[in-house]
């Protein structure tokens, strides 16, 4: 949906080549960086035109690639010096968008004090949505949505089989809102690969195969999923 | 959800520590590890009853803790055989439920050799995640949901506020599903402590502080954001 807009990513990591390559993937104009060529060729193998080795630390290296309209994404992990010297000049260049990741707690003090877009911290983000997810195992997918609001995926209760939603009145038994029907591409696959109707699904016919993917109220979800058990 | 279920969290870094604070805030019963007494202390202050240091490599110091029924999660991060060996130790005991961390492309390949229930790796999870929400950066919200389908938040279009959705037709002009209505606790809240209604909000009248949490096709969402360039 961005046009026009570039980006340039310096440091990669597992972190930071999982960014370049599903902007890759979106066709995005990403420029990709590294210190070490091994890594800058591995991308260069992958299909990525701008990759390029480079000193981050040597200020005319640096402007020499970076314009100041650009979008910044420094993913150094634990190469934090090289992390907040990129950041400084980065903004000497005149660049308005940063997003720098943080690996510790106290760079993550530091970064604050730094005045960037956004700070980045992957193990803490994901570190809370799996243990969300696991803490309502029973159920396929969990995201933390606004406070107390949950989204969650549940199989069919057998008494659910055969019916319609509009049929079961599940929106004002539960006080949910239902916002798909899923129904796996084979039995073998993967969540990605089922298939989502995510409207005009009121009337189809429930099958055991299918599940629900529902938002609402922790409360008003346990009971929807009790009626599973 | 989960009852009666015991979580051992082995490895104290940013990720295990979110995980574990977490699990804690919602009460599950969890007991975390480190080598690190210093960490450990530190969990213990933040109020964790069941903080140990243990030497996860010693078989029977983890036997005394950990049950065969335990759901057990290891992120040792760049500790690698730390990991493995863990793992190893783990299955003898009689351990089912195993998640481990991997840090790189290489580690992930051997975790996949050892058969346990789901392999972490959250700078791939968080990296595909963030490069999204960039892409679609005029966006408040995004999360990737199922092939093509999208959750996104948008804010109200001009020509949307003062009428109600069910005036506007969104659902049937746009092919997407609307779940939910958030408008802001005050104007400089963070995302967070938003309102948001998930239910019978289809009649409410529109403000410009209002925005919309929508699913749908990628393209069938473009064509609503367009409305509010």
């Amino acid at each position: 949906m961005a046009e026009n807009q570039r980006f340039v990513l310096i440091g990669l990591g597992a972190f930071g080549r999982e960014i370049a390559r599903t902007m890759h993937e979106h066709n995005a104009d990403i420029i990709v960086m590294d210190r070490d060529p091994s890594v800058v060729n591995q991308m260069k193998a992958e299909g990525f035109k701008y990759a390029v080795q480079i000193d981050n630390l040597d200020p005319s290296s640096l402007a020499r690639f970076v314009k100041p309209d650009d979008i910044a994404i420094l993913s150094m992990g634990d190469a934090f010096e090289s992390n907040i010297l990129t950041i400084e000049i980065l903004k000497e260049i005149g660049v308005k968008t940063i997003y720098s990741r943080a690996t510790k707690d106290i760079q993550l003090k530091i970064l604050e004090k730094m005045d960037i877009t956004e700070i980045l911290f992957p193990e803490k983000q994901e570190g809370r949505r799996f243990a969300l997810k696991l803490l309502n195992r029973d159920i396929n997918f969990i995201d933390e949505f606004a406070p107390d609001i949950y989204l969650i995926e549940v199989p069919i209760p057998d008494r659910f089989v055969g019916k319609t939603i509009v049929d079961l009145e599940i929106r004002t038994r539960y006080n949910i809102n239902i916002i798909g029907l899923k129904s796996p591409a084979s039995d073998t696959e993967v969540i990605v690969n089922q298939k989502m109707e995510y409207v005009g699904f009121e009337k189809t016919i429930l099958q055991k195969e299918h599940s629900l993917l529902v938002i609402g109220k922790e409360k008003d979800l346990e009971d929807l999923v009790k009626e599973t058990e």
